[in-house]
């Protein structure tokens, strides 16, 4: 029961981030996107899997290790399209 | 170690809402966001919350609790200035 819990946190935490790498991808811009910010929220989110890994929880593994791919992602769009 | 690892990641992905939050303030407006993704972001962060409780681990709690509250803040915001 609590592994459904924290899967329903993560695929609800996780999907929030799609809509905003696809309008980045599709305007070719990521002028909205805080560059700092950006690579706090990858790095955090890569001790989160870490943390997860740690504690041997795949909740925590799968969301994160999701998350991290769309929040790379979205930094290199900002590095790239600035 | 382990608990440590939560607490900097929780740092890491609370504090980069703050300057989101404070730019919806300071300009009254919240165009950029979506208000879809903001109630999926602020539901998922409610339920890792309830998993972090669930499973008694403070770095969960405290960076959830946090985000909980900034990811509301900035839900209010959306609903009032649109």
């Amino acid at each position: 029961m609590i592994e459904l819990i924290g899967i329903s946190a993560g695929v609800l935490t996780t999907i929030c981030w799609l809509p905003q790498a696809l309008s980045i991808i599709r305007s070719k811009s990521a002028k909205d996107i805080s560059l700092t910010a950006q690579c706090a929220f990858t790095a955090g989110v890569f001790l989160w899997l870490v943390y997860g890994v740690a504690l041997e929880r795949p909740a925590l593994i799968v969301a994160n290790a999701v998350t991290f791919a769309l929040a790379a992602a979205i930094l290199i769009l900002k590095l790239r399209f600035g």
